[in-house]
């Protein structure tokens, strides 16, 4: 059954003028995480429709891929029955991921719920932080004893089928602390009678449970593994983070850096209602407000030079606009650099060097361009000069900004992706006005 | 052994001073994605120096994650011998993706090589397409039979503990169709004269070998799976993909569209040299330029205008730049959403009108606060009313532009991500130059 996939529920719209049955089938036949694509730009009536519809399995797993703003939305209405029926079809991570999101009484009802019928298993996950190993971890394990023989192990483990993602069996002693891993390889081909304590691999590598979850990422990355075993501060074995965790981690990580960047908070979806981008988006907008007011305000220096020579006017937002679109190519590369961790004290300087020369000369060749263009333009060889000068300058200074802005956001303990573009972008405005017009004042 | 993470080997530096035992031990204690980071950064003299001390398994593992730019460079000046020791410790994926990077002459003599001692790991491997499930498979498999009994099974895998990953064996009919999987947990646990057919599960989700991978991206994240079986198009097992190879895919992707979205190439480094950058950078920067002395032509237009009111030439940036960041704003979330499939034809104009009417509000709510500052600043009462209908029609404008402009894209089969801003602040330049001076040319 090879996969093939979904044509992006193109037609389903059409669905919902349809009986029940006909569109409940389209919709159980979508994998969870396009189902949740689907019911995200949704209407509030159409999506209580697919709810009644869906099977709690299948809503279950679609629950966790909606947008934070439907996901509570959702997650408000739901019946203290309904949630727990939904609860059977999840891990535990996933439940503790979405009991937050209900509303106070819900979650009041559902952790009642729990209590009664698997205490072990969710319970302890609610009071870690959702951004750190504790909060990615699920409690289903499969903990076993170096005292054991792979037979007893196997009686052990044949009642808990559902671990079919499993690559590893963790040993803890008797205080819980994690002793050692046998790999599940290892273990199936083991003779019935040989000790646990012989086959398993006693230096076994975890996380803590209190690591931020960017860290837990690196760990995964950098070691290739597809699971991890968490640990509390006395080495007592808690949970395992596997690979698909961290796999929706990663992809909210980056999809955060490319929402601070373009100035939207990682929350926003494009299915939000308009209010709710309004609200959220307004204070990035009036920050660079502030940012393009001190950019004018430059120009008001000049403004005797403009009156002479207006054709300025024109050709000055040139001179900013190819600044901004350098430092942001600079940008682009270091807040990327400053992630992976290449940058260092000691080669800082070097690159800021070579990125500062790299827009020297993307400023003199774009510079020379505009400057043909412009003399062709007005025949004012002298303009041509400042044009060609001042691009030079501003992106030359731009390669500095590129490099130097994130590194001191960072330094000061501020996301890089979410602060540099507005500082940078105002360092290009202002430097470009002020070179071109000041230039243009000496020179004209 | 819970992992402590590496202090981003700021020290490593003052090392290169010290005798070649000290270094060693420093680099060798590095995970490879680390010590690759740390290479990056180096000289060519340093990183010859490097290399020559690393132990071949930890520079296999750390070639992978150099910078394009370094691992040509590196690879191109292997010896074929090094470069066979490397082989030993990578996986038969691994293997097939640095091949390609090495210069022609050493390539064949690896390739003689490996054809002498492990024909059957590597070599069908290079065929494929690197970009696809083909390209990301590796050809170590536990593959079995329906007809073996748990027991054959045992005796067949004895020997292949380096699947210390693996969850899941492959059925395999005589033909090599792909017929089942059994989990490595079920297994385990069953009776060692079970018959593989009896116990295993005959539905397997299979790929393609064809597929593009952000397609088998997709299918992990849907099916939150450690590993899949790839297949040829009759269904023959080929390998298998596991999540920590998805990983990286998935890494590579997000910051190519960070990369696209910022003007630079996805294969740029902060530690590229110099000239690599300007030659990349450039046909960005170029292009930009036409298009800002697009928005300069427009412009010129209001000469007449400009030259009676100079104030309007400081205040002509602000509306356009306001409308930059509004339209990157929108086309943040856009991007995205096209990424995850979330526009559909069906909710488009809706959507577009929601951020039109995001955009238009906030145009209105920074149009007052800067049309008060104008106020106090010129007491001109008709220069505050065009600053603030100019910059509500602009953001309204961008709300349009934001979304419509990357499914434009989409449809013509360009990546949303590396067009879209460009044709996007072309948009709010023009629109802003020309509502804004426009405006003042009928009001002042």
């Amino acid at each position: 059954m090879p996969v093939t996939l979904h044509p992006i529920a193109e037609k389903l719209k059409s669905l919902f003028v349809r009986e029940d049955a006909v569109l409940r089938e389209a919709l159980q036949a979508l994998p969870p995480e396009e189902l949740a694509n689907v019911v995200n730009g949704l209407g509030p009536r159409e999506r209580q429709r697919v709810f009644r519809l869906l099977s709690d399995e299948k809503f279950g797993h679609a629950l966790r891929h909606l947008s934070p703003h439907v996901r509570t939305v959702v997650a408000a209405r739901l019946s203290a029955e309904r949630t727990s029926a939904l609860m059977d079809h999840l891990e535990s991570d996933e439940i503790a991921d979405l009991i937050p999101a209900l509303d106070r009484r819900t979650r009041e009802r559902v952790i009642a719920a729990l209590k009664k019928s698997d205490p072990k298993k969710v319970l302890p996950l609610l009071g870690f932080e959702s951004e750190t190993a504790g909060g990615l971890m699920k409690s289903e394990v499969l903990r076993i004893e170096s005292g054991q023989t792979v037979e007893d192990v196997r009686k052990l483990i044949g009642g808990m089928l559902n671990h079919h993602k499993a690559t590893t069996l963790y040993v803890a002693d008797p205080d819980g602390v994690l002793a050692g891993t046998v790999s599940l390889v290892r273990f199936a081909t083991s003779p019935p009678t040989a000790l646990i304590r012989d086959i398993m691999h006693d230096r076994p590598v975890s996380v803590p449970v209190t690591m931020p979850q960017e860290d837990v990422l690196r760990v995964f990355s950098e070691r290739d593994v597809l699971e991890l075993p968490v640990v509390d501060s006395r080495g007592r074995l808690l949970g395992v983070i596997t690979a698909d965790d961290v796999f929706d981690v990663l992809k909210r990580e980056m999809a955060e850096d490319m929402s601070r960047f373009s100035g939207v908070s990682e929350d926003e979806r494009i299915t939000d209602p308009a209010s709710l981008a309004v609200r959220r988006r307004l204070p990035w907008l009036i920050l660079n407000l502030a940012t393009a007011i001190l950019a004018a305000w430059v120009v008001t220096w000049f403004q005797p030079t403009i009156s002479r020579f207006i054709i300025l006017a024109a050709m000055m937002p040139i001179v900013a606009g190819m600044g901004g679109n350098a430092v942001t190519q600079t940008l682009g590369v270091s807040i990327r650099a400053i992630a992976l961790g290449e940058l260092h004290t000691w080669n800082t300087w070097k690159i800021i060097g070579r990125q500062m020369l790299a827009g020297g000369v993307n400023g003199l060749v774009t510079g020379l361009i505009m400057g043909v263009i412009a003399w062709a333009w007005t025949r004012n060889l002298e303009l041509a000069g400042v044009l060609i000068l001042a691009m030079a300058i501003n992106l030359f200074i731009a390669g500095l900004g590129g490099v130097a802005i994130p590194v001191v956001m960072k330094r000061l303990r501020i996301d890089p992706a979410l602060a540099s573009t507005v500082f940078a972008t105002t360092l290009t405005d202002v430097v470009g006005f002020f070179t071109f017009l000041g230039l243009a004042t000496i020179l004209l």
